[in-house]
């Protein structure tokens, strides 16, 4: 997480403003549920909203820095701060609960609030696809298999595709979001020896989480690594998109390119450079992103009821990839919203290859015809390998090769070449995409 | 994938005659369709079945791989040698369809196939964590933070959160397993130009799948990247109760250990060693199918409409990865059951800290007394940690501490003593994870 | 690892053929040594030699593995079978020794054989760069930065650069062979307790090894760490060139190609293919040679002494890993050998953008004479862009610009369109690269 | 990288004001190169090191990001904001030049001011291990295999097989230091077009770097990519250790403990507690330094001459990698130089399993006398489950075993009863080691 590649609203979920928010929260609603226990006095729960209730400035988190540099210890170094707030009632506080219970419950809430973030982002992507996909539903184009052209498509059916592979992308985030949505407030090593699993419940509905059916101490950390390894799988969605566009901003290609802003520069040596800067960028963000899964699986076989090992970790991941993340979709969204679309190269790649794209048609036109798959494919195939070497087109090349016209005259030649077939479907799948969001 | 970890189930997914015996039957599922549509001869599909539909015997087998050194193209050879059964009807075959609408349906429905032998296998395993967890479920043990002690759980505890976390683990995989659970006939590009969508939804319901909403000639590979780290998140968790065995089973603990067999040696130069050699397996095993998520996800960003990168990852991460994960699964389920606990262990180990483990209550009943949070800590850590350091009991020594008993007298202190407090919510947690079972 | 992607001389360094010829010869070598130092009886060595060195036939491993099935400990089983050829004698085999000592030298020596192979691949590599580079020295070609055409370089600079880069790649092999090429014969847990260091040295060196200056029962596996990552960044380099041709091969590119072969299809449903199918399937080998590092990374941290979680990681690895960069190399060794390079379309596409890739040159003369920086920038850059976006060539529209021209009139501004100076330098830089190899 | 994980030393290598003040110097060189050969004016290069050899203030850093802003282009920013403190002689700054000159040849002296922090981290850590080897040579303790004990060996010998471990990621630390130490002012696509190869050369020395032989516009990225696999390999190494200094401070076991802070809190729940959180800290950070390595492999493979994919990447995992790292080396040093060892627990250890340490010892001495091997281990392995199933000592059920006694009577068996054979070879392996050092 660098600021070059931050957005604040994501960053500031991270912040220590909000972390020690989370805390107060955690500690003020266990006391709340303590006191209807009758485990303290319900004047100390009301006495920490009371005096505790107050924004954690620069000057408190400076305090509760300089504490923890002697106690080392985070959660001993916030309680003691707040005690200085609070004053006798303090010592109610933090009643039969470990620290975990505040730091996990807290990470609980944090990435709740990541997640809602990234499906917000996911939303904005979703309508930037699906409006680019209706606009350019019609827009004939050329596919492309190994980089080499096959047969037609439309250049809506990309965006539709990528709709569709977000809309899978939303479905896993918000499992992983209910996977991580759970609190823990069971005190040490998970077994409520000094606190009543009502206490867990009653702050598990105030934060909007679930209670942990059995933490021990910690909330196992498989559901962490189901999360990070998610949003994992969203970056390289996201690197599918980018690698497609910087292909078709490929010079030679030239179908497509990133907005290319007044004042920018390319280059600092050739002022003639427009790059797919913006992409490849989104490439190596979803790197990263991906890189981040793998200590989040690593972190899963803590020892016995837990060690700590996980936490450095998450001090890093659970800003990192969620502020890359969120950068990188609503990167993408821009890219796709601005995109230019060059549809005079897209026709002019269309006709590059003497209709070596309709091969196809003609092979099934002869095996109709009674012409064995073996045979059929030797003859087209001798055809278009003269076209790929020495140009023309393919279907010069078939009225001239006798072998073919035995079977397929001229004219039952000719109406195979007709790219309307190739979209005569484009309905059909547009339907599917786009009745399921 | 390798015969020392392959269960011969599994490994069968993944055998020529399997894979061949699925690409028959999409073509002749597909064939029924077409003559259906009436876009080949009914007798045609007719004749696929009756001469087609034989086992995949060694000589076929040998057959095939022998034309695909020719033409090198897998599919295409499939396709030569099944005419050689089928004669003259076989042109009408594949008709529209491109090889990876054969080897994308084939690959789904393999992988579905392994997700329910790896259900399968998580059912057994919970069912063997259950029984253990009943079995334990009062048996008081140290719970562990840090591999330190730190107060007491129960065996059966342990035990109830593997369960939970493997019912997580079936959950994510269902999800997973509907994932991958696709099928796509919709020919080169995916643009169903020369094949009708009513095809593929033929195909897709004998097969046992769902139409994949659009396809550029490939399954989209967000899906098996989301399947393989599903993989990978379950494999870490087999290692987090692989780790929980063999440190409950290093000499000093001793709390339990792997069923030694009869004529088993445990070294080569040490006849006394008894390991947790299966523990320790399993925890590589989880390694590698952790590791193989990793081209799952890098396979995601295929070129344009389809390259063929993710071909060769998959020929190799589709068996090792669930082969491997399905011998991990059975060897954790056996070592599960035959666990054997050494309560005398438990015991002692529990006696081994002088009853630190009550170091919170009495921290508690300080507070509660009247004293600040700060100063019980202190005071109750002092004489923790002479403990430590010099033995004896704590509450011997908080006895021998005025500044303790002037606010908790002995006939207060001793009651706190009391190892009842940490398994008096065990049946709540119970119901918890097992109500949700 | 898979037969179709394996080679037999690398395969065979992994059978168990030569697994248990290796263990034969350690075992055996040791007991010369043993003898010499007096620890055991010199006819018992010699007779290990006699009636112990014979091949490993299928009948031999057979019965191996029958043993192992019932004392579940490979090492062991492999004794007792020796014992039924050797005989009394055999209780002096593997005196003082532990089984690590046979399973981690062999593994040395198995993967030093790798290596070696490993090598050999690489200088039939860099042979087939170099000779493609000195053909292609001075075949002028359009030089990408980010997929946009940039200024030329040679196509020989290209294969320069591979060769290069795969130089460093075997002075990166030569150290990680040298970091696994070492021996340890140091008994259990490591002490030489029972045997003499003298027995390391002598094994050491009768295998080209050398002593494990600190083994623990195990040599430390950051050396195996090392190695599997040298693996890993060979092939990203693997990766680098055959994306580069994937490239090249694109329809629009057009300027190389892999070799097709007479009766090679390139896709069943379009006759009209010619894919780069052998470089897409490297690009998916890479990402699994780089996959294998990481399990490789995690093996290093072993409990205490050691602990045996690394075993079946390596089992699957060691094969794996070396076996698939094998084939990967001599694949990519025969498509930089047969790759077909179009000399017309590498004209084409030079001749696609107006002149464009002089921009830099006009930028520098602008400069020269006395515009800013800046400015010169914003001149060249405007006409640039109105190349791009309405066609024509650069050297027209700047003739036509008066901003321009009143610094440099047509007569200086035409000689700096010049190719020549984009070649000025490759002898210097063929100089360099090919002087070091 | 973030704070608590961070030191000031190194940090400061990624600041912006040592990035701009690197950037000045290859720029500045570059200039005194080209005034030597004659293109640009010496009083060009005289001014700008007069006029812009100044220190990057916070202001002049803030107005480069306002330029970027604008330009979207970081080189471009900088020699504008030069500029404006040069004046008109800046405009022979950077001739000839691309951004990635600057940048990439910037990476490389930052990241071998990194590497020589490292160095000397790493000597501060072998210096570390290297006293604690020598203070406890001969401090015996049990060694453990799988976890189980197995022989003993000494503390000093652990410390001694991490010194070998750090010195060797000393060796290839400097290796990876040699790959990454290279200069590129090459140009466009590196073809040196319209710069002198001579003003590399100049800059290269001038830095302490060597001329990268073959740049296309940048460095080739299998540089990198081994250097960060490299410092992957560095922290499996330090988790290594933070995972034996673990095990040695469970309860059970305590033989060693990290130094615990006057005034340190290890629990907010629980004031017994004092746990070896440096060393979890520890594990959890090398999972973040090897996650690092995965996106450098991946950055190999830019497209055709560059992308700038890799960029994003090195922005996070420059710092982050080395900053991590050089935290963690430091922190280990810390936890080794303070490490508490506490020799009652390891005598405590040593005595706990009977003397079943010694079953080889017996073993070795009844095949001496003539038992065949599997014989003599069904003998000692009878007695010795007995001592771990029911107690006692194998010395005393040997002597009460007939068969045994047969062939080895009490006054043969008890010698063999003996520690100081597995200390009798230290010297050696001390040798060995510290020679090498």
């Amino acid at each position: 997480m660098i600021p070059r590649y931050s957005r604040e609203r994501m960053a500031a979920i991270w912040s220590p403003e909000n972390r020690f928010r989370i805390w107060f929260e955690i500690e003020a609603h266990a006391c709340d549920a303590l006191a209807d226990l009758g485990v303290i006095p319900v004047a100390a729960a009301r006495a920490l909203w009371e005096k505790g209730n107050k924004p954690y400035t620069k000057e408190r988190i400076a305090r509760i820095d300089a504490i923890e540099a002697e106690v080392r210890h985070d959660v001993i170094a916030f309680l003691t701060e707040l005690a200085e707030h609070v004053g006798d009632n303090a010592r109610f506080v933090h009643q039969g609960m470990t620290s975990s219970d505040v730091l996990d419950t807290c990470l609980a809430v944090q990435l709740t609030q990541a997640a809602d973030l990234l499906l917000e982002d996911i939303e904005g992507l979703l309508a930037a696809f699906k409006a680019r996909a209706l606009e350019h539903k019609m827009t004939v184009c050329m596919g492309r298999s190994h980089g080499i052209h096959a047969e037609p498509v439309t250049l809506g059916l990309k965006f539709a595709g990528f709709h569709a592979e977000f809309h899978r992308a939303r479905t896993r985030l918000l499992a992983a979001r209910r996977d991580i949505a759970t609190c823990a407030i069971s005190g040490a090593v998970g077994t409520f020896a000094n606190i009543d699993p009502r206490v867990e419940a009653h702050v598990a509905r105030a934060l909007g989480l679930e209670p942990e059916p059995l933490s021990t101490q910690v909330i196992p950390r498989d559901r962490h690594a189901a999360f990070f390894s998610t949003l994992a799988v969203i970056a390289s969605s996201i690197e599918r998109v980018a690698v497609e566009i910087r292909h078709l901003q490929r010079t030679e290609v030239g179908e497509a390119e990133e907005a290319f802003a007044k004042g920018q520069k390319g280059s600092s040596a050739m002022p003639h450079k427009r790059n797919p800067v913006l992409t490849e960028n989104l490439t190596g963000l979803a790197r990263m992103v991906r890189a981040y899964a793998l200590p989040a699986l690593e972190n899963v076989a803590l020892w016995h009821e837990r060690d700590i090992s996980h936490s450095a970790v998450e001090r890093m991941i659970g800003p990192d990839a969620t502020v890359t993340l969120d950068f990188a979709l609503a990167r993408l969204t821009n890219v796709i919203a601005n995109l230019v679309v060059h549809p005079k190269a897209i026709e002019r790649n269309i006709a590059l290859t003497g209709g070596l794209m309709f091969s196809q048609r003609v092979l099934l036109a002869l095996t109709q015809a009674g012409v064995s798959r073996e045979d059929a494919y030797r003859l087209v195939q001798r055809n278009a390998m003269a076209v790929w070497d020495q140009g023309g087109t393919l279907l010069e090349r078939l009225k001239a090769d006798p072998d073919v016209t035995a079977r397929l005259p001229a004219a039952t030649l000719e109406p195979l070449f007709d790219l309307s077939v190739h979209t005569r479907h484009v309905d059909t799948i547009f339907d599917r995409v786009f009745a399921a969001s």
